[in-house]
């Protein structure tokens, strides 16, 4: 019976349901709890993509955070909150683990690549059986969507975070071949003028649910309010045609 | 009848075939032509993991490199015959496009991603419809492989072609969180060096075959010859236990 007791990472890719893979299907399939997580209120984005393949009898076990952008991340109160949702978390994952059900964590992406489930991996594997099934990121999503080829050869390529300060981006932009930066959402005027200031702006392009029939995808050049979701991303190309 | 010249990039995945997505399958079962590249003499990486898929009577088109890493990648000689290749290559598949058959591209990991279909793409995309359907990088199944949280939060990542010089990746090694060496071969020593001077040969782990029962895993301080294939990588985590 303990055998069962495992607990798995599931990427399921960046959005269009058929970027799922023949092993997350089959996970989802075999797994007694599906474990997601979600802004209290909101539906998890991840559940969303997985839906068609949940059986009808699986046990659901939603993660809600009880914040994410209101308190900011450097504060102790946003680090003391987030710590003890992380931490009830994996007891709420480790209760249905110790009962001898298997545990999958449904991820958007891929789980280990700035996902949430990291949280759980960390403060679990030491204790249970654990495998990771990767996903296609949100990144590779988006590049595909555009048809740009992102990096080759010897590119240097860098995932930036939108969080960080304007200086730090330019410097960081001016010292890669090709870059993703994340994040957006209120970051995007900053980071659209450090990538104006890194000479990138005739290049970048500014994509929104990158694999979604409602997909919003321009030149950053082009994108002139300072609106974006958290999940949009900005991608500089590294490689023009060569050889 | 045009409707079906179409050029497909498909990422196949990092080895693991059960790592294919279900859009991948669906467009190899409609696919006229599959074109895959390999070193001439070998067998096709990313067709050992889509044969399953493959229909029996499907168009296979090989493209066969004329050379890798026999003839230094700076030279002039390699820039020319490398040319010539993706040239033909692309005339190859022009053809089947214009006798109104799709071509799909299979590729190992995400094909806009340090991937030969690009090299086809750039010289087609103008010309012919196309699609490309994003795939699991190479890295992603390796750091899902060993369970290592790769990046969180605010970490920068990077990725470094094992190419660049000893100084040049130590630099690169200090300034970022976390880091993916790719293509190590011989520069193997070189890397290792370079992982080293920059602190970070405590945690950085050496990756071949990530995905495959063959896989072989270890921590890069432990691997103590100078023999690595080329598609081998070395991972250092950006991120520890936080919060």
């Amino acid at each position: 019976m303990s055998a069962r007791a495992q607990l798995i990472g599931i990427g399921v890719g960046p959005g269009d349901p058929e970027l799922l893979t023949l092993k997350a299907i089959r996970a989802l399939h075999d797994t007694d709890v599906v474990a997601h997580f979600a802004k209290s209120g909101n539906a998890s984005c991840a559940r969303v993509i997985a839906a068609d393949h949940l059986r009808s009898n699986v046990i659901e076990l939603p993660l809600l955070y009880p914040v994410t952008t209101e308190i900011p991340k450097d504060s102790r109160a946003y680090c003391d909150r987030i710590t003890a949702f992380y931490d009830g978390s994996a007891e709420a994952v480790a209760a249905h683990l110790d009962a001898q059900r298997s545990v999958a964590v449904i991820c958007e992406g891929d789980p280990l690549f700035y996902g949430s489930y990291m949280h759980l991996h960390v403060r679990l594997a030491a204790r249970y059986r654990t495998e990771v099934i990767a996903g296609v990121t949100g990144m590779s999503g988006c590049w595909s969507a555009i048809g740009v080829p992102i990096a080759q050869g010897d590119d240097v390529f860098t995932v930036l975070p939108g969080t960080l300060a304007e200086d730090e981006l330019v410097r960081r932009l001016l010292d890669a071949d090709a870059a993703a930066v994340m994040k957006l959402g209120r970051n995007l005027p900053k980071v659209r003028r450090a990538v104006a200031r890194a000479g990138r702006l005739g290049s970048a392009i500014y994509v929104e649910r990158g694999t979604m029939a409602d997909a919003v995808i321009m030149r950053l050049a082009d994108k002139s309010d300072d609106c974006a979701p958290y999940f949009a991303m900005i991608l500089v190309a590294g490689w023009e045609c060569r050889p």
